[in-house]
């Protein structure tokens, strides 16, 4: 029964990379494209490549897997929230980091993650820009382009490098807490990266360019649930800001390597 | 005469991309080893490597053009500051990006530019590890791996994608002053991203991908040099945040397309 289910995560693991990569070609088609086109055009170009990649994946996995449930950006923006339930449910971001696929910033990705029982299991993320390719599958470890990959080894937060997103939301209250909190985190952690793609950021985590992570008020459960299971297959950890344990639906996550954990919740805290 | 001159600078190019490239594997097998070694040996990879990258691409150009004159970070670091004069001199970051270089993060690169009257006219920032090429020589156009580039075509600075960094300085005036620069600029732009290379953020502005960027108080002339003709030859603007004309040494630098100019001085200048 543990083999069965082991060789059915391998299944799962493949036919989401064959799913990424697919959906990865059309939106390297896509992003040379968007500098050619009129902002109206820009706007249908993601709009479309987004729905586009979205059809592919879902088409791809259900037909493999009729029974499994579905749960996608697009979907739910057209349909309302989706309850997560613990059967086994692709959770699927399309096109992370839209605003990079509009300006032609080179960290965009296809984020694909498999919850059974409500618990990451499987994820993939693929940045198709770069060719850089995330996997992981509980149990049996992160790898980046077929290579195992680690959390970095730093153990000193003023010595680690932070990532971190502006958010999409501009009301006052929003950005004053915002920039407050980088302002009080940057007197203690060496420098900040804000790069645009909360999938990347978690996988930037689980190979080690970056050492701390958080973000609150993103899209959804697709942000955060392929990168979650890479992030603790390489041997860190993913909670809620508040330190508190990670809801893949909270809209709210931070991850670090489980040395940083402490010290980084008690630096946001201080940041409230 | 012209065709002299023209044909020089051609040359000039070729022999800064010649060390650019050589200095690029000492980067990419230097960036590969960091996160195997301690901190003490980070900090002497850095430095093995910044300076073994500057005395290749200072013997390489000074064995082509003796009588030419050059300012380095690391022999100025070791020498003091070095007066930037008429004459032709070549000034060069063999390194920027040192800390994305000690987390493994991909952006660093190496920065040559050569001035002539003080005038940037040659430029190469070659980032090796995800091996893109920027290059620009004064009236021949800027150039992406061979393929032309131009700056975005970008007119409202609301949708635009700002980049900028946190700086190394953590005293409070300073941390103030920066944060609060970003939270009144963030209700004007789409979007903000740090990517931790002041030349890769000038490259950025000068094929798209970035419409508006700033920074102050970063090293010096050899973070700017190399990218700020890159910029002007993709049909963009290089000048200080204040508005007023650019100095290479001045450790102040904004870039954009022309349209966008005036509206970010003028977004800068309610940040004061």
């Amino acid at each position: 029964m543990a083999d069965t289910a082991a060789d059915s995560l391998s299944d799962f693991l493949a036919s989401a990379v064959d799913a990424a990569r697919k959906a990865g070609e059309i939106i390297r088609k896509g992003f040379y494209q968007t500098k050619h086109v009129e902002h109206k055009g820009q706007v249908d170009l993601v709009t479309e490549t987004d729905k586009a990649c979205e059809d592919l994946i879902f088409n791809h996995l259900k037909n493999l897997y009729p029974t499994h449930k579905f749960i996608g950006e697009e979907t739910t923006a057209a349909c309302g929230t989706t309850e997560l339930t613990d059967e086994p449910t692709w959770i699927v971001d399309p096109l992370d980091g839209t605003t990079n696929f509009v300006h032609g910033f080179p960290f965009v990705c296809v984020s694909i993650g498999l919850t059974i029982g409500k618990v990451p299991t499987v994820g993939v993320v693929y940045n198709p820009i770069i060719d850089e390719l995330f996997t992981g599958v509980h149990g049996k470890g992160a790898f980046l382009n077929g290579k195992p990959i680690k959390v970095s080894t730093q153990t000193d937060l003023i010595s680690s490098l932070l990532a971190t997103e502006a958010g999409t939301k501009r009301d006052k209250v929003t950005l004053d807490a915002s920039t407050n909190r980088i302002n009080s985190l940057l007197s203690k952690v060496r420098s900040l990266r804000m790069s645009g793609s909360c999938a990347l950021n978690l996988c930037g985590i689980a190979c080690g360019r970056l050492d701390v992570f958080y973000e609150t008020g993103f899209g959804g459960p697709w942000d955060v649930a392929g990168g979650a299971v890479i992030v603790t297959e390489a041997g860190g950890v993913v909670f809620d800001p508040s330190g508190a344990e990670f809801d893949v639906t909270a809209q709210r996550v931070a991850a670090s390597n489980p040395s940083l954990k402490d010290a980084f919740v008690e630096a946001l805290r201080q940041t409230e």
